[in-house]
């Protein structure tokens, strides 16, 4: 049922499904290129990339469609996937000039649509196998997030989504905004439009701003420096505490997103 | 016939099932605490706690269902074990001030306790599967195991079955005491009940007393200090061996785990 | 189907898939072995050794048989495998004083051994279940791959795969003889081994003479050290450029293996 979307019969079908069908190409070109990308900045041979790309391109989707219970995943069963990866890659080494004078911002920003991307089709695969809309929302945040997780953490770098400001948070809403819409009764096309927009504004508006959500920490005013490796603020005195002085001042408070990056990057 | 185990028909079955139920309820909201406990110590937002409290708390069962071709998996016929994890984060988020207040050994314990109710369930659904004892051992150890290590590499930390003293060990002794039981026709909950007590006490009294097994290694009495990064005993000689001399001391030794544990933390 | 390769009907088909059945388990108990040198050196206990022993040995088919959609995995149906794993384990801790006075180099050539079975076998599998070719090369190098991958990410190393030369190259490339000759008509048996002697033979050069492919660098003339953590390389000009100086000197270049080699150890 989930295999032959490409060949769907009737016609409002045909359109969400064929539309979702190239947005899915589109999504895997994009995520194999941040693959490419970041193969060529850790120095890895072509076929490094090539795994790397591939990872990137359909690790998400085949999460999605084991956790699903669609046997096979998607790319045995149509591996236009694969050659798609294939000419990408193959692309992307002849054309290596140009994709090493991309700017370091090019990854975050393909990053993004990908995202976006994913999401839209995580949501509206699993609803199509008539999953309720809150494992929806999830499977569509672990289909945009997964591979480029694995992808960052292939190539030993901190994953975005632990990283970055708003990634996991755009997902959710992008996923949400599909699923929302969807049950509404809105037409396919508008809702994959506006859940992309979602995503997409959210990711790009993160990115370009540097916005955050506040994240909360309970501060302790440590009595001495705190022993490398671990966390500044934590729920606890210092272990040895001192025999019976005033307790320490602690105070419980959201650390705003610009603190906290003022204290990160100085 | 594994998905409906809320609904079970017999007499006997109802209360194994229905147990195990509750008792798999309970070690997803346990180990989505530990989730929340660790994202906040990593100052991850708040949807960065939901993915992290999520990945803990199903992530385990989700491997399981996957390797024994459960499908879909059992949060996907089952939504309520997602909107469970959302009412924990969320109801730890608004009581985040005594999230934080936490002492510091909290994360062990709570950490011992869904191990202990994972290894059960996971061997109870493997055997209810009709699977060999040797594999439901192993799937016991597997869920109990493998959402605690997703969540302590996320959030860049040192696995607990890596770090601690006892960790695997304890896992594999519940499932060997739960499919023991099981073989030789023990009521359900009493087996449940000695299973747990034998995971949990393991691992309690592991930490309590950083117990550990002893370790297995080829001592080689150095000329000089090893590089960096490397295990201080190897089984060959220094990569550059001296002209002539007499051939380095080596001995092979059980390495006791008090030695082992002073030689880390002086 | 997958299931019965040990019990096979006609008379080729025993002949190939009984030996892919012996091949199979040499690869686990190379792969398991592996395992447990890699567990001592990094002092783990029995049990941590048995963990990781089995999850190098079965990762890689266990992923494969998910993907393909075979439920359940193969060692589920089959415990003979883990039996052989216990008894690999058993037997290498009664002969740990053995293991341990195993030279440096017994790790990768292991290593490389359980690659070549394990990409055979996994492209195997993948063409009885009636895959296109592209698919059962991917499907032959993750099963080599995976095991090893997952294996050294928990000890804490490097994955081979990311580290080592010519090692996705000598996977692909022994998937796509086994590939090419099945699709020529060659006799299962002389497939098998051109296959195997074709990841081999890459890997074991590659290992004894450091061969590896060339890589792609778009080499910027530093104006100062760069950061650390950062690649030498890379497709922009530093963070803060100068405010009008000459142009930075670029040059897009292949760097050669032995440039690389030498600037990573010197």
């Amino acid at each position: 049922m989930l295999c032959d979307h490409s060949r769907p019969t009737d016609g409002r079908k045909m359109t969400v499904n064929g539309l979702i069908y190239w947005l899915d190409m589109a999504g895997v070109i994009i995520f194999a290129l941040s693959g490419v990308v970041l193969a060529c900045r850790s120095r890895m041979d072509p076929f490094g990339m090539l795994v790397l790309a591939a990872v990137t391109g359909i690790g998400g989707g085949t999460l999605r469609d084991l956790v699903l219970g669609v046997r096979p995943v998607f790319w045995v069963t149509d591996p236009t996937y694969l050659w798609v990866i294939l000419a990408t890659v193959g692309l992307a080494i002849l054309g290596f000039h140009y994709i090493h004078r991309l700017s370091r911002g090019f990854l975050p920003v393909a990053d993004a649509f990908g995202l976006a991307l994913f999401v839209v089709i995580g949501a509206h695969k699993a609803l199509l196998l008539g999953t309720s809309g809150l494992v929806a929302v999830l499977m569509g945040m672990m289909t945009g997030v997964a591979g480029g997780m694995v992808r960052d953490m292939l190539a030993r770098r901190v994953p975005m989504v632990l990283r970055e400001e708003i990634y996991a948070t755009a997902a959710i809403a992008g996923g949400i905004a599909y699923v929302g819409l969807h049950a509404l009764g809105a037409p396919g096309p508008l809702a994959i439009a506006l859940s992309l927009m979602t995503t997409l504004g959210l990711r790009l508006a993160a990115i370009h701003w540097h916005l955050a959500l506040p994240t909360f920490a309970w501060v302790v005013i440590p009595h001495s420096s705190p022993a490398p490796g671990e966390p500044v603020a934590e729920g606890q005195p210092a272990s040895p505490p001192p025999i019976d002085p005033p307790r320490p001042k602690v105070r419980v408070r959201m650390i705003r997103p610009e603190q906290s990056r003022r204290r990160k990057r100085p």
